[in-house]
């Protein structure tokens, strides 16, 4: 199968949108999601950032990779992800990271098959989140300068 | 107890450098850091940046949260933590996020009793890191533009 993997520009921006709620349908929490468009001509997508580890330094972290089902098992998702290792490392980084799910068997086997380590499983890494209104009460204890 | 939050300056550095030490050893990877520094002042720190949700928008991250031993239960942690909260919030983000190691109950408890959410827990989210050469044959994969 034929296909090119490429920066994003704005007008993909309808497109990406879409992938993004069905990625949070894969993904089990289509609800968490608010936005919705129609149409498409582009068929995965990775958005990621950059980190940095105190020990370390640079990382890139790949929030999101997608690719829509009836195109998987292309090379596609091989394609984004090894693009963004690509980039990171011309940046510097020393590490890609990203979250997976659990019951994601697909996806873990996919980065096993690839090398990466489970940092969770290995080292016993938990991911801990303050939002709503946790993270109100939180920020309202702040020291005053 | 008295004590100050306050952004970081650059002659912050030695004291930071030694408490980034401090912190892996506590985490048990002290092998992990390579750099050392002596002399302190400064007696905790908190290392923040900000990631992107695709599902929610900016938040930010707290890479790293360290007070000294002799330092703690004084209202230190809490103070960093909110406050990397409060400038969190002016920045518009809908989250803040952290890791922590499973052993760690101190730490897990404080979180918890915040009213943090532990995402591996309650989601099964994993931490998956590329690294070495994991990482450079990954960024090899990458197709040609």
């Amino acid at each position: 199968m034929n296909f090119k993997i490429r920066r994003a520009a704005k007008e993909d921006c309808k497109d990406i949108s879409r992938m993004i709620m069905e990625l949070a349908v894969y993904e089990k929490m289509p609800d968490q999601v608010k936005i919705s468009h129609e149409g498409f001509t582009i068929i995965g997508y990775a958005l990621y950032f950059y980190t940095y580890s105190t020990w370390k330094g640079r990382a890139v972290y790949v929030e999101d990779l997608y690719v829509m089902p009836e195109f998987r098992g292309n090379g596609i998702g091989t394609g984004l992800l090894s693009k963004a290792a690509e980039i990171g490392k011309k940046k510097q980084c020393v590490r890609l990271q990203l979250s997976v799910l659990n019951w994601n068997t697909p996806s873990r086997d996919f980065y096993a098959g690839k090398g990466a380590q489970d940092l969770t499983v290995t080292e016993g890494w938990h991911t801990i989140r303050f939002d709503g209104q946790n993270l109100d009460k939180l920020a309202n204890e702040a020291p005053k300068d």
